[in-house]
Parts: structure tokens; C-alpha cells; sequence
């Protein structure tokens, strides 16, 4: 009997399909449209043409952050989530999503990044073909050298040239992409698209669970973690981002309530923890914390951390003092427990066994709760960052996805009060200005899949804006619920605050007319389309108790919102201040050593 | 006594200023802004501020193709060229650029990408900055894993750690990119900025000269090639994109005006032999070209083809068909007369020493022009390709510069009649949709500092302006004459005429208001912009008879050109008719020989 055969994208696109993700992103050109052509024929599966390729790889980083688990798991279950998927173009298209893949790595977001190249015979041939990169020589020139340039931004990469391994080859990077929470990539030659492979194999679903080979090793770091537990007096809980990325958000939750202990987010992190619950205490962003959030982390004798991501911006520009003594660290690529590291160890199941054997009995009663000291709004009428912050608290709803730029207000928005269930998206750590734009994009199509309330709210800089705004176009297109507070504060405010607040080069293109936008990529005003702007609190009050501006489900809104170009968060201020005389201090230290100065 | 110093940035920017360089593009980011402040202090420098950092890529290409020698030597004289020079920062900046440097690589232009990074002390404790790219594992962050990126699409890259050899290092980088003709790095670490290099380097210029060491091989080689000159029956001049890189250009209508030969161009190279010469008979495209064309070349027993670039879209899919032996090429890696290879040898002495040695006396005369069969206008209505061929060529005027967007007009542009002295950039070997819009930019840029006559002229698409439409703002902004000719033809119809004409992919984001999209962008309807939209060829005439619209010179002018959705040039046709059933061809016989099928 012969073996039933399917063609190779057909594989690939059913293997999608059965993870339950439905839309597809990305930019057609001459080496993907026919792989492009099998996305038509699984029902299930829907393309998403982007603008250009970065805003696409932005758009399926942001989807990947909001999908979730489709059909991998159970919603609210710890385990691994589903990537955007992302077809470019060979040489030109996948060059132009770099940037946004390295976010995608750098803030472990699954993405699987598709790219049509020239087919086998041409590669064995070395032709000239366009988009690939001559030698530097007279050698001949090699079509896969761009696999090289985005190996390091990846977790797996698979070039498809042999029938007889595609499958399983798509099959790893699918695994491990969703695994290690990364990017990965498959090269597929043009001609490889119509490779016949077994049909049989998708009847084999992905084995996709984070488990240990050595459960005993489990069992004894459940054991540390419990003993330390049982044995703290003043333990807390801090969760970051990169817990959200193995969708522990519901059993740290669970943890809280069980445990009682109070809880912290960071400004990454934002978000995972309900921000109403009464054992929430604030945002600790190490020294740059509202007043008594740092003291209440750096005086705890147990800080139970979730996810971490140290970076400068994630840690009030690595002013973070929590001692290893005091601390039990869970994370992708390790678990520590008051100083004893577990390396190589699937923290997944770490955290479900921790929560199966918490014994209640045993546990310390927190003390009183930290004393936090709010921020509070000046009083000024015009609109400052700290009164924005207070107009998105109120605008936010349970369900709803935050997405906030890289910019000044990443600064303030640790400061907002969240609803339930809030999502909350922004690059901090990569901080690629113009991604939010596109990645709110990206949000609100996982948003639509997932079916759990899919209003996106995105605050956008005016100079971010300007990166990448083509992508208005395709929300408009799709329709998607997105309201945008854009920022209008004449130019790279975020930049200003950091070095040269009166230079040049922080202008940007003057004068554009930014409640016009929409409508000129495509909206039709009040239908598809609504446009406001507010100079004043007064206007933006009234805006935000005007019924059809909350009650928005079908419509991108924007609200052009004008601020002064040297207004500043608190918090802005004293990252700068402190960052800038480290960098100082160290370039001095560093240059003496070398005798240079 | 002790030697005087200056800082490092100051060192950059006082080398980029006695290239003759007056604009430096770019967009600010926190590790570049303190190597910013110094372009301020050369008075001769002015920074142009992109809206994002491919753009500002695509724009430092067109620069680079458009300047030419500024201070380092004769407008008219064979030798090297000067650089476009784009700054970014760190990570974020430098990877969304890569796609800009890789093209300006594979098409050989020169440009110096400079990026601003962490400090040297933050690079050697491994911190966690923001955009840096974390390990994989638990490995400290490597700050310069960028650097290896960027290695494949430049030809030299320095880091600057040391402030004794920085100053060396940028000499090197500068001289490399111009004397070969591609992409080179800079990476100033943020400290490094104001590190103290010796001012006295400065007085000795840069050593740009393409000498050959070995004067005899010269000689032989230029014998070589005047006895195969003087030897034939029926030479032609064939000259292509890589020779206009050399400034070859008058060299080569020197050479066309000394021997009377028929001369050619090619798709990239179109422009490069003055059209209105009555020595020109076409542009050679392979078998591809206009009727009499290929025959014309192809019967010649003598090619001499300057600079080629032999990808499958400049060489009608492959069909070159130019034998060895009647072959002169002379191009930066090699010089080959009749089978004879010379590596090693710059080839621009050559071809000078070429000119020199020529005796008139000895040569051949050449026949009667060769036939060309030239394009006839289909009698229709309505807009076709083939009309817009005769509209631009009635538009352009000498010294103008004609940009033509990757897509269904590069097919139709080989046909256009240009003036003398037009500049053209195409980029139809590494073909990144998109690239012209800002390649126009920054040509304008270049024009304004040749001071040559500085109207531009840009043939882009829908499809690719969507792809990088913000550029226009920095247009308005600079008050830029360019008149863009904006074909909306309701998708990305290159893609539709090579496969899916009616697949979904196909299509662009909807329903955009072109004619409103300056004015959105900062301009003044009138004033700094002009906006027209043509359905009709009667339309189209009037308006290339409104004397306003003809004299622009410091205007943005965008004509919305309406064109149906399947309207594809001959070649075009021809191309795909030709590639489609190669790529099969190759495909079947690839996948017979390892008995797929």
C-alpha cells in the first residue's frame, strides 16, 4: 500500500491550524506566493497582509504576547503558548523583520518566522537571482547566508531541502518555538512547497508539554522552596514578565490567594497580578519604586520571583538589592533557591508541583500590609503624564489589552491602576521604538481569536508614531477595536529627557496632522473611523465620559493628545538621574584603568 | 611638547566634512545623541532626521548613488565616489537599518553606517542594557554580537575601543567604503565619544587613489584590450551599473564619442550612455530586449561592457548571450579580455590608461546602426504602461534624477527616452519594495549638494509606498523637489504578474487617500505641496502641459495615477513567461536527479 501524501506546505499550514492559531501575518513577495497559496486551502487559517515586514514581525510579536494556549492546553493551565506566525520573503523581506524577530528573542515571545527562498536548483546553481547577497569576491554566491544573520535571534532554524525530513524538521522548530517561549525559522525553497510528505504524520500531535526526565530533582526543589517558605517571616511575591510567557499568570494568582502573602509586579510585568486584588502592593522597580514599595521588597526575608527579566529598565536601572540569601528565582532557564542554582531544569513543573504541595498550615502570616505612598497628580490644568496616567486607569476595563510604546509614558504607566484581567504589552527591556504600533495590531487579531473581550488600548508617542503609522491602515482594514492615545509632544520627548533636550535632532517631521490619519488610510469617519483631540484635562474629561468614545467595539479611535514637549514622568526623571552619573562614573573608572585618562 | 587632541566624534565628523559630505542621515536613539551634539560643531554638516532607520538606509543608498566625488576629485573623472552616511544606535537601530545596508551591498553602492553603543565598561561587565540581545543561555550578554550581523553586508567594520587606534580605524573604514564601493561600520561605544584622538591626523588627507602596483600588468592588460579593439569587425560598448559606481560615466561617452561604436546600456545602467547621443542604440536586457537590440549584441565579435552586474533581472532572466571570447569586461574584482581573467587589479587605471593609449587611427569602423524595433503605444484610453513610458519621457529633463520603485514599472522604464545627463537609480537587482520612496530622499539630498540641478523624479507604486510612506514628511520638511508619480493600481501587481493575479495576498491595504497624504504630513496644499490625480490620458496630457506643474523646484508634487490592477509592461510579460517555466524546468530535473519523483 502506498503512503498517503500531502504537499509540504499543506503540512506545515494544518500543523498551524492544529495548534488552534487562525491568522497568518506577514508581506507577500515572488518566493512565498506559492506557499501563500496553501494558507487558502486550510478553512480554518486567515493571512493578515501587513504594510511592510517589520511592522509584521512587530504585529506577530504583539499576537504572540495575547493568544495564549488554543487548543495546547487548558486557558488557565501553566505551560507553554502560541506563537504569531510570520511569512516574509527571502533576503529582503526576512532582513526587514530582523529587528522585530531579535525583540521577539530578546523578550522571549514565541514567533514562528516563515521565509520563502529561491528553490533547491538555483541555490546548487549559485545564480544571481535578485534579493540574494553577492559574494564579496568572485566565489559564487550562497543562498543561505541569511539564515546566518538570524540564527542568533533565534531558538531553532531548519532550511527545508530534503522531502524526507521536512515534516519533522517543521515539526522541531514548531516544538521548540513554543517551548522555549523564542523564535525559530524554516527556510522553504520555492520548489519545496509542492514536496509530497506522509499525511500520516499529523496525526501525531506535537508533543508540546514542559516536563523533567528527573522528577526525583523536582521533587527535591519543591522541597527547598516549601522549606524556605515555611521558614520565612516576611516573604513576598514579585512577578515578571517572563512568567506571563508560560502562562503562569492564574497559578501565581492562585498563590497569592492561597499563600496571602503581598505582591508585587514590575514594570514589565505589569498586569499579572490583579491589580484589585487587596494583596497587590504596587510596581517594584528596585530603588525607583513609588515611595514603600522598594522597602517592602528589599525588607522581605523571602522574595518568591517569578520570570525574571534584569534588565536596567525592568529593575530602575539595576538599582534592584534583593540578596540571593533572600531569594527563590523561577525562570525558563533556571530555578535558585536561596543561592543553590538548578540549571537545566523545566521550571513549569516546578511551579505546578509547588502549588499541588503548598501546605496552608505551614505557612508564615504576612504582616501588615506596605505602607505605599500614591503618586500624586500636580496641580496644573494642562495634560502632564501624571494626569494621564490617572485618565487610562479610568479609561481601562476589565478584559481590555494595554499596549504602551517605548517612550516616556513607559515610565508613567507603572503608576496606573489596572482592572482585572488587564493585559498589558510594552518592550521595555528591547525598547524598539514604533513597535507598540504594530504590535497593538498584532494584539488585538490574537485578541479576536482568543474571544475574551478583544479592546486593544494603545499609547503611542508621536515620534514612535511616525515608524511605523502605515500599519493605522490595516487596523482600519480589519476593524479592530483599538483605541490610540497618540502623544503629541513635537518630538523624541523620551530622547530629550535623556540628552539634548533643546537639539535638533530630537525634532521630528513637523506639523503632521495626526486626526486625519485614519481617514486618509482608509476609514471612513464615525463609521469605521473616530478622531478626537484634547488640549486640556477639561476636554479630556469630557471625552472620557462620552458613551460612544468608552463603549467603542468596532472602531479604531484615535485621540490626539497634546502635551508639553519637556513634560516628563517622575519616574523618567530619576532613571536618567540615575543612569546617566552611573554611565559617568563608570566610563571614568574604566578609562583610568586603562591609563587613558 | 604635547600634541593636540580633539575628540573622537569631532576626529568622524571633520573626516566626513573634507569628503565634501554636507548632510548626515539618521535617526537619534539614547546611545548616539552625545555623537549627534558634535555634526553641530562642523558647521559645514547638517543631520536629516529620518522618520525610521530603514528608511533613513534606503535614503543613504540614494545619497551614495547621486553625490558623487565632492572634494576628492573631478566631477568628470574616473575613480571613487563618496558615500551616503547613516547614523542609528545600538541594536534597535542598526537591525531595522540592515535590509537598507544589505541592498546597497548587493548593488554595490557605498555607504558608512555608523553606530552608537553601550560604553566600554557596560559592554565589559555584560550588563543588561536595554536592546541589548541576551545570551541564550545563562552566558552574560555579548555587546558586540551586532557587529557579526552587519559583517556579511559591509566590506570592512571596526569597533572603536581604543582611543590610539580609533582614529586608524576610522580612516580605514571611510577609505574602504570608498574605494570599494560598498557598506562599511563604525561602532562608537558612548564613551568613546569624547575620547581624545590626535588633531594633527587631520591635515594628512585620506588616501582614496585606485592605483595598481603593478603598472606593467596594467600595461599588458590595456594591450591586450587595444589589440582585441583594434582586431575587430564589429565591437560594441556595453555599460552597466557597476561602471557609474567608478564614475565611469564620462569616461565611457568618451569613449563612445572617440570610436563611434554603437553602445548600449542595461536595465540597472540605463542612463549611464547619454540616450539623445546618436550613437546609442538601446538598453540590452538579453533576449529581452526591444526587437534589433539583442541581436545587435549578441553578433557583435567584440563586447566591451563596463561594470556589469549579471542577475537574472538585469539580464532579461539569465538570456544574456555573450560569448568569452568576444568579451571585454572591466569591472573593481576582475578585468577579463576574450577568456583572459585578471584578478586582483583595480580596474578603473585600466580604463583610464585605456582612453590614454587609444589610437583612433587603428580603428574599426563601425557598421550601419542596428535596427530597433522601438515600443508602439497600444491604442487605447486608458493609462497603460506603455503610455507612461512616453509621459515620463516627456517629463524628464536633463540633469534631472529618475527614481523607479521595484515593481511594474522597472519592466516598462528600459523604454523611456531620457535627456541627457539623467541620473537614474534602480534598484532591480536586490529589488526591496519600498527602497525608492526614501532612496528619492535622499538622491534630492545628494542633488542639493551637487548643485547640478536638483529635480527629482520617482515612479513608485502603491504597494511599495505603503511600505515606507512616512518618508514623505521628511520631503515636505526639507522643501524637496520631487515630483512623484504615484501609480495606484490596487495591489502589489509585479506579484500578481508572476503568480495569484486574483489570490487575496495580492492585494494592499484599501481604499488610502493619496492625493490627501502630503498635506497629512505637513505640507501646505499649494504652497510646499501639490497633489493631481489622473484617470485618463487626456487628464495625464493637461497636466504635463500646466507649465506650474512642469517648472516645480521646491515642491513635493505627487501624481495619483490610476492604472487597472492587471496593466503589466511587454518585458514584464516577458519575464515572468520566460523565469516561470526555467524555475520548473530546474525544479523537475533538481528533484529527478535525487529521485524525489
Amino acid at each position: 500500500m502506498t503512503e498517503s501524501t500531502i504537499p509540504l506546505a499543506l503540512y506545515l499550514f494544518n500543523r498551524i491550524k492544529q495548534l488552534g492559531i487562525e491568522h497568518i501575518l506577514g508581506v507577500p513577495g515572488d518566493f512565498n506566493l506559492q506557499l501563500l497559496d496553501f494558507i487558502y486551502k486550510v478553512p480554518e487559517l486567515k493571512w493578515v497582509g501587513c504594510c511592510n515586514e517589520l511592522n509584521a514581525a512587530y504585529a506577530a510579536d504583539g499576537f504572540g504576547r495575547i493568544k495564549g494556549t488554543g487548543s495546547i492546553g487548558n486557558v488557565s493551565e501553566p505551560g507553554p503558548r502560541l506563537p504569531g506566525v510570520l511569512i516574509t520573503t527571502y533576503g529582503v523581506g526576512e532582513l526587514s523583520a530582523l529587528n522585530g524577530v531579535s525583540g521577539a528573542f530578546a523578550e522571549t515571545v514565541p514567533l514562528l518566522h516563515i521565509v520563502g527562498t529561491t528553490g533547491r536548483a538555483i541555490q546548487e546553481d549559485h545564480l544571481l537571482i535578485h534579493h540574494v547577497r553577492p559574494s564579496v569576491g568572485l566565489e559564487p554566491a550562497d543562498h543561505t547566508i541569511y539564515m546566518e544573520t538570524s540564527k542568533p535571534f533565534s531558538c531553532a532554524h531548519e532550511f527545508l531541502l530534503e522531502p524526507k525530513k521536512a515534516a519533522h524538521q517543521i515539526d522541531r522548530v514548531i516544538t521548540e518555538v513554543i517551548k522555549n517561549s523564542r523564535p525559530g525559522y524554516l527556510y522553504i525553497p520555492a520548489d519545496m512547497v509542492h514536496a509530497k510528505v506522509p499525511e500520516s504524520l499529523l496525526h501525531t500531535p506535537l508533543d508540546l508539554s514542559l516536563k523533567n526526565s528527573d522528577v526525583s530533582l523536582e521533587d527535591n526543589i519543591v522541597d527547598d522552596i516549601l522549606a524556605a517558605i515555611y521558614a520565612s517571616k516576611s516573604p513576598i511575591i514579585l512577578a515578571d514578565i517572563i512568567a506571563a510567557r508560560f502562562n503562569l499568570t492564574d497559578a501565581i494568582q492562585e498563590l497569592v490567594e492561597t499563600t496571602q502573602f503581598w505582591s508585587f509586579t514590575t514594570p514589565l510585568g505589569k498586569g499579572l497580578i490583579d491589580e484589585t486584588s487587596p494583596k497587590f502592593v504596587g510596581v517594584y522597580n528596585g530603588s525607583l519604586s513609588l515611595p514603600g514599595v522598594a522597602e517592602a521588597v528589599h525588607d522581605s526575608d523571602l522574595v518568591i520571583n517569578f520570570g525574571p527579566l534584569l534588565s536596567d529598565s525592568n529593575t530602575g536601572g539595576l538599582s534592584r538589592e534583593i540578596k540571593e540569601e533572600n531569594l527563590i528565582a523561577l525562570h525558563p532557564l533556571y530555578v535558585s533557591v536561596k543561592g543553590k542554582l538548578y540549571k537545566d531544569i523545566q521550571f513549569v513543573p516546578v511551579v505546578k508541583k509547588l502549588l499541588q504541595r503548598l501546605d496552608k498550615t505551614k505557612l508564615p502570616v504576612a504582616g501588615p500590609k506596605p505602607k505605599v505612598k500614591p503618586l500624586e497628580d500636580p496641580p496644573t490644568t494642562h495634560i502632564s503624564q501624571e494626569y494621564l496616567v490617572k485618565a487610562l486607569s479610568k479609561f481601562v476595563r476589565p478584559k481590555d489589552t494595554v499596549v504602551v510604546e517605548s517612550g516616556t509614558f513607559q515610565f508613567a504607566v507603572p503608576d496606573a491602576d489596572f482592572k482585572e484581567n488587564t493585559s498589558f504589552i510594552t518592550q521595555i527591556f528591547y525598547s524598539s521604538i514604533g513597535y507598540a504600533l504594530p504590535a497593538a495590531l498584532g494584539a488585538a487579531i490574537a485578541a479576536r481569536e482568543r474571544n475574551q473581550g478583544e479592546r486593544i488600548v494603545l499609547v503611542e508617542g508621536d515620534g514612535s508614531a511616525q515608524m511605523t503609522i502605515q500599519e493605522l491602515g490595516t487596523m482600519v482594514r480589519h476593524k479592530l477595536p483599538i483605541t490610540i492615545f497618540l502623544l503629541n509632544n513635537d518630538g523624541y520627548s523620551i530622547e530629550r529627557a535623556i540628552w539634548g533636550p533643546e537639539q535638533k535632532y530630537n525634532d521630528i517631521c513637523p506639523g503632521w496632522n495626526w486626526t486625519q490619519l485614519l481617514s486618509v488610510f482608509g476609514g471612513k469617519e464615525g463609521e469605521t473611523v473616530a478622531n478626537y483631540k484634547v488640549t486640556s484635562r477639561e476636554e479630556f474629561e469630557t471625552l472620557l465620559s462620552d458613551k460612544n468614545f468608552n463603549e467603542n467595539t468596532n472602531k479604531v479611535q484615535l485621540v490626539e493628545v497634546v502635551l508639553d514637549a519637556f513634560d516628563y514622568p517622575w519616574l523618567l526623571k530619576a532613571q536618567v538621574q540615575r543612569m546617566g552619573p552611573f554611565n559617568v562614573k563608570k566610563g571614568i573608572e574604566y578609562a583610568k584603568k586603562r591609563n587613558e585618562i
